[in-house]
């Protein structure tokens, strides 16, 4: 294993993975890390044993380590209280020490954000967020953070003002593998834009046809010959089109940035399109390593 | 094991269970038996020696064997083709032989039914809705059969004329055991009406924010201490208030019969109150033998 001198060490843990990234005082990476441990795997007494398993030989001059996402929930490692809206993504005052036992580990944790009314929570997406301002200053308008729970964030001053949650990619996953729609899907290969774009369609003008919607999916499979393709592709459509018909008062005539992985971001630009929104579009990971760098002591230099 | 000598024999074959009855000419059960080998878990050449294992004590005097459900589809015994709406529910000419090795054994399948568009398909339902007609004659109106995939009929004059199926039953299933909100409902125990009350009404005011309405269930056992009751009563209400909303155009100012199991029914009875409809509520196990009735050949003295 390379031995390496970072200034310090950005994490991402969500409930699935962990990731994490050595970084110069100036904001190279020098080097990235993965695994599966994520918080959804791990016992309390876990945490610790996993990260050093990824990042051990990083830690000779003991760099702060700052980590964001499901680490700091209650299940977590420790838990990072939420702070709530309207306020700043990230705050250095916010971040909560997690206990470790090895010397070399100083390892801090960002809390994520909570919205009393409508109840509303994220953790991960705020250093995205934070990011997002810091590469973008200023930026005034919304953010969309799609995903297996997708965020849509208002943004302005430096804030976030409110933000909701979606489960369209949770759904997605679950209707598409584990519902009766999947024997249609069985052997889906590639992409169906008219397909997906008569799903987003369908589902903006009439979003209350949903549950039925779903199920002609299934019934044009057996009568209709509809292809796997196809159904996937107007599945997909048909979720990324409710969640913009109850997102409408977040992005009708805004500024609207996109942060996600790069297909799925990439079919959110496509049915925003259709509806006259030019998204702009980020990087996920770059949007992440900007957010945990406000809050890296040693990168204050680069600020 | 009883020996019996019915007139005939009615069978009730779905994906997850086989259910029999031991009928006597004049309708009346004699017996009833159940085995958990339904369709889904069976190989074509699996059906017949599951059958001989319920029924076999009732074969002595070869009674006919009628049957509905899945058995009749492309993966089942035999296919039976769906006839195509308007058309009545069912119709003996339909009818499709198993083929069957024991002489004692003559099986008769019903088919179901398609509609080209919007595309839909029923198996079993088309049964319960001819019940419903023998026990109705002239039934004029609108029938909802809520389930797993919950239908909509529309009948007028002996036919179904259309009907429409939504995949209610299968996301409550899929959302309250297998999605992130199945943490928040851990342990729920029994109903709470405001709760339900209140998904139906949230879903059917805005139907197109269901996504971040179920998300919201997660938000607030959080933060804000929902109980798993609620949670899941809520839910509940979401999801069959969202279907209401997509069948507006079956049940507004109609007539409606519900035909299900009684605690399904008597929820979906409550949300069609909230919006003024008095549904009358028919038990599915009547309906589906004395639809099946109408095709025993024994069975003619009793019509």
């Amino acid at each position: 294993m390379t031995q390496l001198s970072p200034a310090w060490i950005a994490v991402d843990w969500g409930t699935s993975n962990l990731r994490a990234w050595a970084m110069a005082a100036d904001g190279t990476v020098l080097a990235e890390a993965d695994s599966p441990e994520g918080m959804g795997k791990l016992a309390r007494d876990g945490f610790e044993p996993a990260l050093l398993r990824l990042i051990g030989p990083w830690l000779e001059r003991k760099p702060p380590v700052v980590a964001c996402g499901m680490v700091g929930s209650r299940q977590g490692w420790v838990e990072a209280p939420y702070r709530s809206v309207p306020c700043p993504p990230l705050d250095r005052g916010g971040l909560i020490a997690a206990p470790t036992t090895d010397p070399r580990l100083a390892v801090s944790i960002a809390p994520g954000l909570m919205q009393a009314r409508p109840a509303d929570v994220m953790r991960g997406e705020e250093t995205q967020i934070a990011g997002v301002l810091r590469l973008l200053p200023g930026y005034d308008g919304v953010l969309c953070l799609p995903g297996t729970h997708s965020k849509w964030a208002q943004v302005s001053a430096g804030e976030v003002v409110s933000f909701q949650t979606f489960m369209t990619g949770e759904l997605f996953a679950l209707l598409s593998e584990a519902s009766v729609l999947r024997h249609g899907m069985q052997g889906a290969t590639g992409r169906d834009d008219a397909a997906f774009d008569t799903g987003v369609s369908d589902a903006l003008s009439r979003p209350e046809r949903l549950g039925a919607r779903l199920f002609s999916l299934r019934a044009e499979g057996l009568i209709a010959g509809l292809s796997p393709d196809a159904a996937r592709a107007r599945l997909s459509g048909l979720l990324i089109g409710t969640e913009l018909a109850g997102a409408k008062p977040y992005w009708l005539g805004q500024r609207v940035t996109l942060v996600g992985a790069e297909k799925l971001s990439a079919a959110y630009a496509r049915a925003l399109a259709a509806q006259g929104i030019a998204a702009e579009r980020m990087n996920a990971t770059d949007c992440t390593l900007a957010g945990l760098a406000a809050l890296a002591p040693e990168s204050e230099a680069a600020r």
